[in-house]
């Protein structure tokens, strides 16, 4: 089957203190959405590549695609309102009949061995998504007591979750609703139970000025690591 | 009343692939264990210290501290096979009528703000815990199945944890159980209702490589800001 990723780089970066998207903040001279990019290029050139984004992003993204000989092939598709209409609208483009990871653009620190795991788990068994256990530990609140939960019971979702595109285009034809977090969440609202595979603890999603200094560090680290510096 | 502050250090650093003790590691020239007593000292010099280290790690503390001239006053206990015992230990040198609150001596990395929030409340109170929330969705596994944890209603919790002495005493005064993974859940198993206060993102728990890199840097950047490089 034909391997779909779907990168997600809808955000308008609102947390970010920044006028620049987040998913266009630089790392090393490059923005995130390059890296992340590159994660999964470097894994396997044959991906297929969608890319969603904000419809007034699109320019802005071709032409600093243009401008930096940006190489790796990939259609563009335009995001909607809100996370859900924005994968809805990438998944137009992607085939039934192949696998899809839908990936956070902001996350470019996925290691090489949980996208491994991720398509190995979804093509065999229709989904799968990486997860990881939390380091603290944890309390939940209802109806304003807080209560501790068990933290080996628990997990920290993060992406890219793979799926059967069928599977997962079909799940999309419902109407949105507010505790779709995440495409795993989708799918399991059309009766699917969802696979977990190990994530990496370094996949942080950036959101704040720290999480993007944290990825920096991180980053020149992998790099130094591969002696692509 | 007097505010003491018990700094435990009893993990003896399995998780570092390092034969030095997690919370003896450098960062910046300095032992994690240093910026934890300075962050607090800087905040208010006037609190009482109490350090829980393992029996073995006792001597090398002291060496350290007199050939580098660490000169925070502190009480020096002896920690037992697990943290609520080191805890337990160390509640000896703290008298009845006073505020203490507990802290991971691998969270050097907890901002003022938290440390505040946590004394205010707790003074007041009774007890105060800081805690956050998961940027990442949150999944929990019951019976083998794994199924959505709606993620506004979890919070990570951090330390300082602070108490009135003699609450936090009296609860310590019961049997070890396998679910003490902190001293809020010791005082929820005597009855209590924990209070929550705003934590502090980075103030993370040093147990990997990667986040002795990460705290470097942030402690770099606080440093930086706070120009005492």
């Amino acid at each position: 089957m034909r391997r779909y990723v779907l990168i997600t780089a809808g955000g308008t970066g609102q947390r970010m203190l920044h006028q620049t998207p987040k998913q266009f903040l630089e790392l090393g001279g490059k923005p995130i959405l390059v890296h992340t990019f590159a994660v999964f290029y470097k894994f396997d050139p044959h991906f297929q590549f969608v890319l969603v984004l904000p419809d007034k992003l699109i320019q802005y993204w071709q032409d600093w695609a243009k401008s930096n000989n940006f190489s790796v092939p990939h259609i563009v598709a335009t995001g909607g309102p809100t996370r859900f209409h924005s994968v809805k609208s990438g998944l137009k483009m992607v085939p039934d009949n192949s696998v899809v990871a839908v990936h956070d653009g902001v996350r470019p620190l996925v290691a090489e061995d949980t996208i491994k795991r991720v398509f190995d788990c979804a093509t065999r068994f229709g989904n799968a998504i990486p997860v990881i256990e939390s380091k603290d530990s944890l309390r939940r609140i209802e109806f304003g007591i807080n209560k501790p939960l068990e933290r080996s019971t628990v997990r920290l979702v993060q992406t890219p979750q793979a799926f059967h595109a069928h599977l997962l285009k079909n799940a999309y034809n419902r109407n949105y609703q507010e505790n779709f977090t995440d495409d795993a969440s989708v799918l399991e609202a059309a009766g699917h139970r969802i696979n977990l595979v190990d994530g990496n603890s370094e996949n942080i999603k950036i959101t704040t000025p720290e999480d993007l200094l944290i990825a920096e560090t991180l980053i020149y680290r992998r790099n130094a690591a591969n002696n692509i510096l």
